[in-house]
């Protein structure tokens, strides 16, 4: 008995501490400023060059931040007992990942002269892999301690970087809003996960996994900043120009389209037509997740709102009917529905992205042809061919996320010295935090007189 | 018995798919990339041009975006009973109103060879019109069903583009911000609709008019988001450089005043001389509106503090006399007091669009003459003469709001088969959302010891 | 028992209306606008120009206007009975000061022929003069009135600004996200002021001087905003290009060490492992305030990491050990804890700030040197000589912060007509505000039969 709360109290901080200090000495060791950041490379002249790419990326990179931090955080506050736990592990997670993302997609991506060469790039790209793994903490959230999750985005973010790195740069997939990467990889680990970790005894926890009034309106917050700052998500890393433009205008309607299904199934499938709140949260923002392949491509807008309006309606039809096959025939207890927001628009937009692939031609693209497809615009591949690179890249990410999420993290996280909540304690912040009670500690009654008069 | 329930399962999907495969037909046969945002037309070497707008009205689109859904959203959550709908219907109504003023604002804007082409300023368009609609919806709140909402935003999209064009497009009236085409429109549209749905028995919904000390405190989300970004707002569209500068700076100036004169009258006006939480979500914001005209113009800070001042003045005097006055009087029920916040604040924001446009010379504004008044630069008109039309364009706005909030739109939502919630429902969630109880379904005492030690 | 409801409804409005008009004058005969953002004197040629700064810094400037308004805003929410008066008094102090810093500023920093000249970069500036007296009202928090604090805000604004002057435009010390100019001296005038206030009776209120678990929450929205534009508020002033690049990039990294050292420190020091919430609202956010002076600097990214971990660590363990001694053997009241926030990383980021500069040279920066330090690449002075004058300047704003806040307005605050709250009414929005009640009116029962279906 004594053992175990003498167990949580050291196991957290000491993994803190330990990969804290490992990020550490790895950036002292390896991390170094690129041409953009450091004083001695770079020159005043370069404002006027396109080749300054910080000023066009900065504020696509702080709507991404936002997202990641605010966006997620909040989405995830709808559970009523487990507020500080969504919003204070995401900052847990997210802040490590960052770190450790960064060196290990530096290796891969910016390694030269022996050093890691850090910009406004880096930290697109750190954010990105952190969007995977809170994905993943989505499938989990409520049966997974801190330390836990540390451990799964240790092993995450490398096998996100890897994937990224096969599809990206060896195969030459396009995934610039990361429908693979991104969406499907994170909800695939994460399901995978959570069918390794299934609890046959949630239902003893299960009257905390449900929303009260004011922690719905707080996880509205989250979907909205999703949404609002999701065309600078699937932007900000395309091609400059014309390429981050339609890349935010195709993710802007699509976005539009998945809402408007969004209400019209969310009606049409209760009982009594009344709107489900989970819908909204989350259906609602399946557009942004299957535009993330094709937004940068010559999709056409009405191409986008037909995409947006298919993930609204799978995404929603997937939390009504899905969800609940998917716990009691396939063992997968999925607290947030991360498979009808991120796997399953995920699938649909690395599929979308295979079909606009597949009818590039150069007189669409004219030279823009070069920044999309520059394989096909060199003459190294043809459409239909770049075409079955991004099937086969969706098929990689699968095996990867799959196999990431089950026989690798699966068994560690199974460890019995972490921290994972009993089956009665799930979706339950006082295990974790010093939690204050929501009523006031006195009726607050009005004042009286002696006190406002003195 | 049965048949009103059947009737709301079905009148609002059928709506949003109605709607959406409209929109949808209309962007395959209409709309197309502009010449900035399609790959075949756009070239790197345009990054180091002037003429590429996306990069310089980019990151002032996302405030503005986020005005629109976080903003708008959230202010009007201080109803205790009706967050999800206030947070709900704003999100449904403003994405189809996206789609269909794209289309609208199009036809009258960038309509040639046959195709409207869309680019970074229609999105903003866009999103202006959806603030126009966010508004109207403001007086009408809590006694209107979305079903409704969104018959309303497909009349009043097109009201609002077609007096938008008239006003800018064919009387070269000068009106970034939206002083008139925005607020004085969207509120006069908003009071002339509540008038025609008037409803002599909303005393029997009263209790639920009102906020409890947590929804006032999202209510404030809405306020600051909308405040901190207004000087995007207002500047989104004006000319580049210092035109943005300069409205941004106006706009920012503005804010301030409106916001100590509202901390200044609400403790006046109250008898105790406690401050109303009222004021200071909406009437603080007024500033913003009172230089959506001005703004753009030499107004000088001075004139920017003196213009806010005024409004933030005006606008508390109004929740605190004129709302109760235009309830019992001209039968006027204005549930955020759109009246005291976009309405007489848009009205002095026209008049005093028209003295600075009259205060117009070649010295003050030397070449900047061309981007703010282009006819008075090129000899069209003189300072009077566009004066005058400025006003003129006040008096078009206030036909256009008045005529069709009442007869045109008015009788349509009064159609029988519509979910306009009953007398005794009115500002209640759980009519058109399943909502879930606002306490935790269980106690939450200590952890007993067995649980937190296993 | 008349006479001080009657002083309470006079005196904050009387102080409003005279501040506002004061400062309108001023406005009117000393500020015009400067020459990117005259229409007179700009030309739209300028866009391609470098020396436009507006469309480099107004993306910054509009994250650090978030930070100010919503991030010190709801970060103060999470006491229990105080959310209107901290996000409502954040919103009249800040408006007021932004007003008052820009007349001061302007003074000092760009005055000529007779006028004070306004652009984007005046706007960053009253945004910071308005942080460091907002870090002043965080340590005051509860136990002060409007009236109150908008006197605190007229003098504090003076002093900042006086010794901003006197640091970075007579002693030549760089300080750009301002560890010195905006958090030492905010922290410490703060912590002055409210030694000089304190209140032996502070007892009688104590119940209310703590958190529920949705004021948490809200308080949550505070900390994320602030962190996720963090880097915007050090890069905001820094030299374009790679002082930008580079700024932002320290202060990301050091966040995320700032945070895990948080997490890890607050599990270590509770005596049963649970995290503690006002370590993750108020520690994480240390990272931020440690590089205020290192970020422009040739900082290296592990150096960011190893501040950030410092900082956090220092900050946590501050919150858990220092702030009861404060109170208890120093009789400082410090209600937000500014001290472990933002005195002691003030602190060390100013010895941070000092021993990067010992180490520059002009190896390491290259032509960059001549931004970063541009006393030292002129030859004016050697690098050891800059760290002389950065440890001065930190000792010049200690000096005066602790008798600014002292001796000055301490007495001020404590005049009797002012609306202080009495000892047992402190960290309570009722005294202020009409306050609503936090339950709904009525309880919320399913619909009955015949509401729903009529």
């Amino acid at each position: 008995m004594a053992r175990a709360p003498r167990r949580r109290r050291l196991v957290l901080p000491l993994l803190c501490l330990l990969f804290q200090g490992a990020t550490a000495l790895l950036f002292a060791v390896f991390v170094r400023y690129n041409h953009e950041t450091d004083a001695a490379l770079w020159h005043r002249d370069n404002l006027s060059n396109v080749d300054n790419e910080f000023y066009f990326r900065y504020p696509s990179f702080q709507d991404v931040h936002v997202m990641i931090f605010v966006g997620f955080g909040f989405l995830m506050v709808f559970l009523h007992r487990y507020g500080f736990s969504s919003v204070g592990f995401t900052f847990l997670v997210a802040t490590f990942t960052i770190q450790w993302a960064t060196l290990v997609q530096g290796f891969l991506h910016s390694f030269h002269g022996g050093h890691i060469h850090v910009g406004i790039e880096s930290l697109i790209n750190a954010d990105f892999c952190t969007g995977a793994v809170l994905i993943s903490f989505g499938a989990v959230l409520g049966k997974t301690g801190p330390a836990q999750l540390l451990l799964m985005a240790l092993w995450e973010a490398v096998l996100f970087s890897v994937n990224e790195f096969i599809l990206l740069s060896l195969l030459g997939v396009r995934d610039a809003g990361g429908s693979m990467t991104i969406h499907t990889f994170g909800a695939y680990f994460g399901l995978f996960l959570s069918r390794v970790l299934y609890r046959s005894q949630l239902e003893k926890s299960r009257q905390r996994q449900s929303s009260v009034y004011h922690s719905d309106l707080f996880a509205m917050i989250g979907t909205i900043f999703l949404w609002v700052f999701w065309p600078s998500f699937n932007s900000a890393p395309t091609a400059l120009g014309d390429g981050q433009h339609r890349t935010a205008l195709n993710t802007y309607y699509s976005l539009t389209a998945s809402t408007l299904s969004t209400f019209a199934l969310s009606a049409l499938v209760s009982g009594d037509g009344r709107l489900d709140m989970i819908h909204v949260q989350n259906a609602a923002l399946a557009g942004g997740v299957v535009v993330g392949t094709a937004s940068e491509m010559m999709l056409t807008p009405f191409g986008a709102l037909a995409a947006g309006f298919l993930a609204g309606t799978v995404s929603t039809l997937g939390y009504k009917f899905f969800t609940p096959v998917l716990e009691s025939r396939f063992k997968v207890q999925d607290t947030c529905g991360v498979h009808n927001l991120h796997g399953v628009p995920g699938l649909l937009g690395a599929i979308l992205g295979v079909l606009v692939a597949a009818l590039a031609t150069h007189e669409a693209y004219g030279d823009g042809l070069q920044d999309v497809f520059p394989l096909v615009a060199n003459g190294q591949r043809s459409a239909t061919s770049q075409a079955v690179y991004q099937l086969f890249g969706m098929f990689v990410t699968l095996v990867f996320a799959s196999v990431g999420g089950s026989l690798g993290v699966g068994l560690l996280l199974r460890l019995p010295f972490l921290d994972s909540p009993p089956d009665s304690q799930c979706f339950e912040d006082q295990i974790y935090w010093e939690v204050p009670g929501e009523q006031e500690p006195e009726a607050q009654g009005p004042l009286r007189a002696e006190e406002t008069d003195t």
